[in-house]
């Protein structure tokens, strides 16, 4: 069995937004018991990670390292007319992960102790995010 | 159902190669509804990237910023005996994506407005380069 | 049809780890013809990533490469009483992979031919690895 679902994740600045509960649920909904949970971000300037998710200060960390990576205002970017986050945006979603795919496993996703699912925006400005889920496999 | 298809695409020379029609060709003959197109590079100096597909200076900023994160020639590097854009070329397709995987719904790609699919050629040689494609999911 | 199988990798010590040959026998195990191999890695300091096979230097050069874009003990980090390497494990992990999807074609992997599948391990400690595969497709 298949069955799709979107999820509208309203952002607020760039950041990280955890998804993990509202993609379980889907999940849950669904009925699948054995199988695969796709996630897909369907923009160019968000992606998907799976972080620890236990302390704070490493999705602050991982923040800090990309904006060192591809910083803000990068006067050797042509695409500036969108603003001096847009191309570092394009940068960090195609680094990160646009789409992602989870095991699921006894109708649940089968993440490990620490990982969390986050939704990233990179742009200074909020946005409604979508994501299109995929879930897929074997019904209870 | 589930059905496979290969792709080759011509590069010639380092670059993005847009591919989005030939697989939304390949969606289209297959006659999966809703499901997932799971895409494959068999290589590992090529890569797959989603990327904004309106203004072509993103891609060229992304192609300075990748030349500048692992240049070619790097000094550093042991592994040169295959030339200057051997090594970078793995490092940039381990920091991209070989597979990726895109949803299906109502017999088409269920891309974003902005995003588009491209082979990425990291070799400033040319090669064909295989992409396996493997859609599968409900019947039309 | 659809298998879930649990793959426990011993790392001991930051590097990569073949695992190729494991994953294929459990594909030659569950019986699946034509779909997809997914891999998933339960933790957020290890990953997964498709490398050439061939020559041992593109693995140590591509070490050095992520030790210099993410060195351990980065003073400007705030999660460090894990350890100085515990902070560039998670950027690690997330530029490369957790979750990789392999063709499965004629009841093999259909990787190219330089492609071989690792377990990296960014840790200094070694671990326990937990890898969890969900093998879908038509049966032989």
């Amino acid at each position: 069995m298949i069955a799709q679902a979107s999820l509208s994740v309203s952002t607020h600045g760039r950041g990280t937004y955890e998804i993990t509960e509202e993609v379980e649920r889907r999940v849950r909904d669904c009925g699948v018991r054995t199988g695969l949970c796709h996630c897909f971000v369907q923009h160019t300037s968000a992606s998907l990670i799976l972080c620890e998710d236990a302390d704070p200060t490493v999705r602050r960390d991982l923040e800090s390292f990309l904006q060192r990576l591809a910083p803000d205002g990068d006067q050797s970017f042509e695409h500036s007319n969108e603003g001096p986050d847009d191309m570092p945006a394009h940068i960090r979603a195609i680094l990160t992960k646009t789409d992602l795919t989870l095991p699921v496993h006894a109708a649940r996703l089968a993440l490990g102790t620490w990982q969390g699912l986050y939704l990233y925006g990179h742009h200074s400005r909020g946005h409604a995010r979508q994501v299109l889920l995929t879930i897929s496999g074997e019904a209870a």
